[in-house]
């Protein structure tokens, strides 16, 4: 269910000939107009489709976004914006909606235009399918290159009333997000505050999807949206410091957070989820940026594929970091076996730390100073398939 | 010979037992003290070799510098200083030199001390061997994942002298230098005043190492290092506007360039040397940015091992880097094939753009704006061997 698991949204997915196969073209909507906020990417290239919803959200408000896997509908120029805003304008009076009301995401080919005439044909069976099972369809709708679709559901009580929050996302290659990542969808219905939903969105952002990475390649078509139907029927939100603002804004950081995790563990030909803990840095946006920092080298990817054990390419990767540490404050833990004391290794039990390599996930904790913060990241390894799928991605 | 090319160098290489086989030890000397400058890595965490050969290159002297291959005596904490001014100190009475005039490079394995014992026993071998013939030995005594030695050598006439320059360089992963590349040891027989010799050796790694990337890993050791040792007998170059230096400044570019581009092309698996050329940048270095932001893209890269035409990859990868640009006035060249224009796809001959891909080097040219200047980058493709290669370093 996903994102239908909230009280009064619906959903579609299905195949109208972006890709030669498979669902291509997802729809999702609120049964009645959402409060909305989203983060998009800060790559220079932006599609139409980001600029055109990143518009639209200015308003706060969304009915419903429509999303396409198989074409990005990046560096189309004018053209792009014709494309999609044709596309808008039909679903707007299919669903009797004023089509400044809905959005659109695109991802896939970089270049290529959208196959407007397959996608307006499909848009009246997108439609007609609407509902709340077939939230699952519009998950699989957006996917390209990952092999599972990604979805994380979360509910709390609060005030006599159940908030529930739903979340999936795409996203394999081509992730380095700076403000969001590929394609992630958000709803829930609690009753809330639109400059308080922007506010959680972006705390649970900074140490979700801004905290992955799986090939330091940041995407023209990244984009996260929220919408907030208030279908959960609680006394609405209005004030930061009100427990249920901050009930809210920790689940959606936990939603958030196990959907970042899952697209770094379906990474382009990832076998492994890496996961890098900071600690004792000034404060969180630090210690997230030397664990990106460490789980973007693909030096040690690689060894971690390989499973060896290669902490000189951790200090190597901090070292690289802008952010400045005392190399000899460093200590260095596979799981829970220390390789690395104030910088220097030292002795350990090789076949701990191999097993630990071993694993589907391997924990990685590194602390770099008496500082109060720590953050995580999270990342793959860097595999062999990596390069055979991003060596024929057009075929 | 590359780096004994000049009048008055020699040098040797040995095996002594820092890796299991293979060339391991270097030596290279001037017959009488030169003049020197160095350029070391920004990264953090610095090997005691390059923190140990970097303060003594602060005299703007040096007689001779010893390179060793398989351990980078990085992350090695204070015995790391004291192995290595052992074995200076050892090799100072061989030569019957000041250990102070002697400088250090290592490269290899972090993390992990210098053996000691077989550096010194081989010692004796390394200093009696020295000669101009074994310039060749000493190239591959630095070599570790590199298939090939890279060398370079160049010579001018001036003012009644023949100016020689000779250099070698080592480098294949860890490659992303900012100053310098793993080891480059230059020299040169020109007789030229020591600030003008490190301004020569600036302008001329800004557009060459500075200007390469294979994987964006930066390493704990880069080192460059020039000698100059005045055997040519010119008359001394004094001021940076006279014909000599600038004759000088631009063959050191040229030598510097060439090798760039060979460490480029060694990359680690790497099938092809992919040159990248920024145009109509408002200076240089912002090019040269440019460009190294697109041959260091995971996914550009690997789509050049696939040889598929994803320029796509470039305008996603420009639009990620920091330097401002508009993207509507983009146009991408793979060879004299134009694939992009203002911004947008255009048709264009898809077998002459194969063929190009199918080349051992792969140029392309990216038009960004009206600036009046340029520059290159370059870098290679990334293939499953670079995976292979970094996934059973150590074993």
């Amino acid at each position: 269910m996903s994102v239908t698991f909230p009280k009064g949204f619906l959903a579609n997915g299905i195949h109208c000939g972006v890709k030669k196969e498979g669902l291509d073209l997802g729809l999702l909507i609120s049964t009645c107009i959402a409060k909305a906020s989203g983060m998009f990417t800060t790559n220079q290239v932006k599609s139409p489709s980001v600029v055109i919803t990143s518009e639209r959200l200015r308003s706060g408000v969304l009915k419903g976004i429509i999303a396409n896997s198989g074409c990005a509908n990046a560096c189309t120029g004018e053209q792009g914006f014709l494309d999609a805003e044709v596309i808008l304008n039909e679903l707007g009076s299919l669903l009797n909606e004023e089509p400044k009301l809905l959005g659109i995401a695109s991802t896939g080919v970089i270049g290529k235009r959208l196959p407007v005439d397959n996608i307006l044909k499909g848009l009246p069976v997108l439609v007609s399918g609407l509902s709340k099972e077939a939230g699952t369809l519009f998950e699989r709708a957006i996917m390209t290159t990952d092999r599972v679709p990604k979805e994380v559901q979360a509910s709390f009580f609060y005030n006599g009333a159940t908030v529930r929050i739903g979340a999936c996302a795409k996203g394999s290659g081509m992730i380095h997000p700076n403000l969001a990542t590929l394609l992630c969808f958000i709803t829930t219905d609690i009753e809330i505050d639109k400059a308080l939903l922007k506010m959680a969105l972006q705390s649970a952002v900074n140490v979700s999807l801004n905290a992955i990475t799986i090939d330091k390649d940041m995407s023209t078509n990244d984009s996260v949206v929220i919408m907030a139907n208030g279908k959960a029927s609680n006394i609405e939100i209005k004030n930061k410091d009100e427990k249920g603002f901050l009930l809210f804004r920790d689940a959606l950081k936990e939603v958030m957070i196990e959907l970042a995790k899952k697209i770094a563990k379906d990474g382009e030909g990832a076998e492994k989820l890496i996961e890098v803990e900071v600690i004792g840095t000034e404060d969180e946006e630090q210690a997230i940026r030397m664990a990106r920092a460490v789980v973007g080298s693909n030096l040690f990817k690689s060894a971690v594929w390989g499973k060896e054990i290669n902490w000189g390419r951790i200090m190597s990767a901090l070292g690289a970091n802008s952010d400045t540490f005392d190399p000899q404050k460093v200590s260095i833990f596979f799981g829970d076996v220390k390789l690395v004391e104030n910088g220097v290794g030292i002795e350990f039990d090789e076949h701990r730390v191999i097993k630990i390599l071993e694993g589907k996930e391997v924990p990685i904790k590194i602390i770099v100073g008496e500082g109060k913060s720590r953050g995580k990241a999270w990342g793959c390894d860097l595999t062999p398939d990596y390069v055979f799928i991003n060596g024929s991605y057009l075929s």
